[in-house]
């Protein structure tokens, strides 16, 4: 697992110096929750914050953008785990080890996540927003899978489905966790979330129509009440196929 | 399966009387074709469609919800079919098939389903109005999965999974058609995608953890080369477990 820069970038502002882009930001959330999102401008952000009107539109294209600073960072984050990722290793275990980079970040200031949370769910622009920083993730996790599934020929159509599946997994335990106000482990949660798709997509997995010749196993299915004979047959007649 | 409206209301302005709302649609198509997306205003749809902007507001809420104008029908088509689905039925195979209600809406108008689909590809903004309908029929069909697995102690994230799953194996389809500009049976597509999805999770699936007593299986996995004294005996132990 790669270092998670995202969360050094999160808690910028607390940690070091701060940035102009972190002043922004804080100056932000300040604003939006003494008056609301809605009510504050990007004029007001500036204003607060010290710095001219084009400095805020350097570092964020619009006021939705400023609401999640960390997200750009995360995704070149995840971009650059998943590049390096081992190419014999499990591509489904890669691309939940790369969504565990985005729960790092939510986990690394529980509660401006629980903050941000609260707001994104009174704005529908938000809302809106975040949809589209997930989509890019997703997008990402799929292109990965993409080209690890590059010789399938339901390798496109079953990239885009576990992509969608991991992001659901993941965000399923994060926004339970979000909603509890930050409470218990989310990594666990999260672990627990995405074993699911680990255990019906993965390498390990009945459907994952992977593993090498030397692993070659034989499975059996038969309801109870088989007489034995049956059974044997059956387990021969695959060992010779 | 229900009778999709959709379709009617999508063919609405060439079968029946045109209605205010088509005659605002058509309008607004043949700009957003000769001037593009962002060069064409709510008041120059008003003007070419002979009606007031108060009009346009009470049936769309924003230039880009005109682009999609059957999805509210379609999600309310689709609410209403999920609400009448037989609840001893797989429910996989009732999202798939509610899946498939958004699959006919495209396919009743191509070339109004291409021309959009390429108009959405250029406009960032129309990009993410879309991803927002999507989302909502991912939580239409998370929805009913909920209801369904609510005995479950996973069901919650099960049914997002799956919904997640079942959103992403039809897009897969639907894309593909759009892309090749409406060439091919996308029902058929869309059909072998979705299988994907009911092979995996359906009743009939491995992973499902459905199934009656008295169609109880036995499964049993050996490597190949496992003595067959051995394999037996995996057989044995399991009918008396």
């Amino acid at each position: 697992m790669s270092e998670v820069h995202g969360q050094e970038r999160a808690a910028g502002s607390e940690k070091g110096r701060p940035t102009m882009r972190d002043a922004l930001v804080e100056a932000a959330f300040r604003l939006f929750s003494e008056r609301g999102f809605e009510q504050t401008t990007v004029d007001d952000i500036v204003s607060l914050a010290g710095v001219g009107r084009r400095s805020f539109f350097r570092y964020f294209p619009s006021k939705e953008a400023v609401v999640f600073p960390d997200h750009d960072g995360c995704l070149a984050d995840m971009t650059a785990f998943l590049a390096e990722a081992d190419p014999a290793g499990d591509p489904v275990e890669q691309v939940c080890d790369a969504a565990r980079l985005v729960l790092r970040m939510y986990a690394a200031n529980p509660a401006f996540s629980v903050g941000r949370y609260r707001l994104t769910k009174q704005v529908p622009n938000l809302r809106i927003h975040e949809l589209s920083v997930v989509w890019r993730y997703e997008r990402t996790l799929a292109g990965h899978l993409r080209s690890r599934y590059a010789a399938r020929a339901d390798g496109g159509l079953r990239a885009d489905v576990i992509a969608a599946a991991v992001v659901a997994a993941h965000n399923y335990a994060l926004r339970s966790w979000l909603r509890s106000g930050g409470e218990g482990d989310v990594g666990a949660a999260v672990d627990e979330a995405l074993q699911l798709v680990v255990d019906t997509w993965g390498n390990g997995a009945a459907g994952s129509g992977s593993g090498s010749a030397d692993e070659e196993v034989v499975v059996m299915v038969a309801r109870r009440g088989t007489p034995m004979w049956r059974v044997v047959q059956g387990v021969e007649a695959a060992l010779e196929g």
